[in-house]
């Protein structure tokens, strides 16, 4: 698919059909996410790859106690019918103090690369700051070592939702040249 | 492009032609930028597009003068032959705490753009946490109101390099299913 098709269609999906994504879909889109930059090309990443039922139970009780109030709307409990849920994590010692901006960028490739494939994928953060116990948590439920840090839960599914059309901001609003306020 | 080509393709870029990026060209590149996803859809981005040689020296010095000792071989001098710099802000209040993600969601829409049109470019970050005056001296130079979060820094140009050929980790070492270590 085009990159700009691939960009323009991306939309958060949270149903998904009860199909199975295929093993090698998924070390495909791994692998897309391996390509992105990382700081000082330290390559930080470890994907959790769970398809268990009872982990993915364990991470929506995780997402849904600490989700804050004005995201309440946004329950976690779709993420028990996704195929397979992807956790990056990213290891603190090869992350250079960007720990964030590693596993960001990795989860956005294989976000793309899962809607150039035909799947349906939302971002979820893995952390907040001030809030360790919500990493520990994960952590917990998925036996993952303290050096690594979850960053993204990603879900992924065949969508089972076409989403309304998406409003953006108009692109002038969003420019300045040279200084702050000039068009 | 294709979506798999492009993230496969893309590289960093530190060496630039002497050659002019038509505004057309970046105003489509922040487009796709746009459709990155965000927290609560806020869509908080502002970019700073940056031409002018004054106002590239000093995000030159102000990279310099915070790079941390483990960075010194990566120098912003070359930001200086950028055809363009683009600062990627966010505005804190339709963040949603999350203005490192929504920030560096854009900017991976925006690199891959660059290089699906045959530019150059590389990721630098516009803030450092406990390091405040990073921030503010790029608000400053640029002229950015206080609401608004610098993020990342992103040059773009047509490339005058060719990189040697990026040696990824083996895939197999960074995932486990289900449970770390489980291969």
């Amino acid at each position: 698919m085009d990159i700009d098709e691939t960009i323009k269609g991306r939309r958060s999906i949270r149903k998904y059909q009860n199909r199975k994504i295929p093993d090698s879909v998924i070390k495909n889109l791994l692998g897309l996410a391996t390509y992105a930059p990382s700081s000082m090309n330290g390559q930080p990443w470890h994907f959790m790859v769970v398809r268990a039922e009872e982990t993915k139970k364990q991470l929506v009780q995780i997402k849904n106690k600490y989700c804050p109030a004005e995201k309440q709307m946004y329950q976690a409990d779709f993420l028990q019918r996704a195929s397979v849920i992807i956790v990056v994590c990213v290891d603190k010692q090869n992350s250079y103090d960007r720990e964030v901006e590693n596993g960001v960028l990795a989860t956005a490739n294989l976000m793309l690369g899962a809607y150039s494939r035909g799947l349906g994928s939302v971002y979820l953060s893995a952390y907040r700051n001030g809030e360790p116990a919500i990493s520990d948590e994960i952590r917990k439920a998925l036996g993952i070592p303290e050096h690594l840090h979850p960053i993204t839960i990603v879900p992924l599914g065949y969508p089972d939702e076409i989403p309304e059309p998406k409003m953006i901001r108009a692109l002038e609003d969003m420019i300045s040249y040279e200084t702050f306020g000039r068009k």
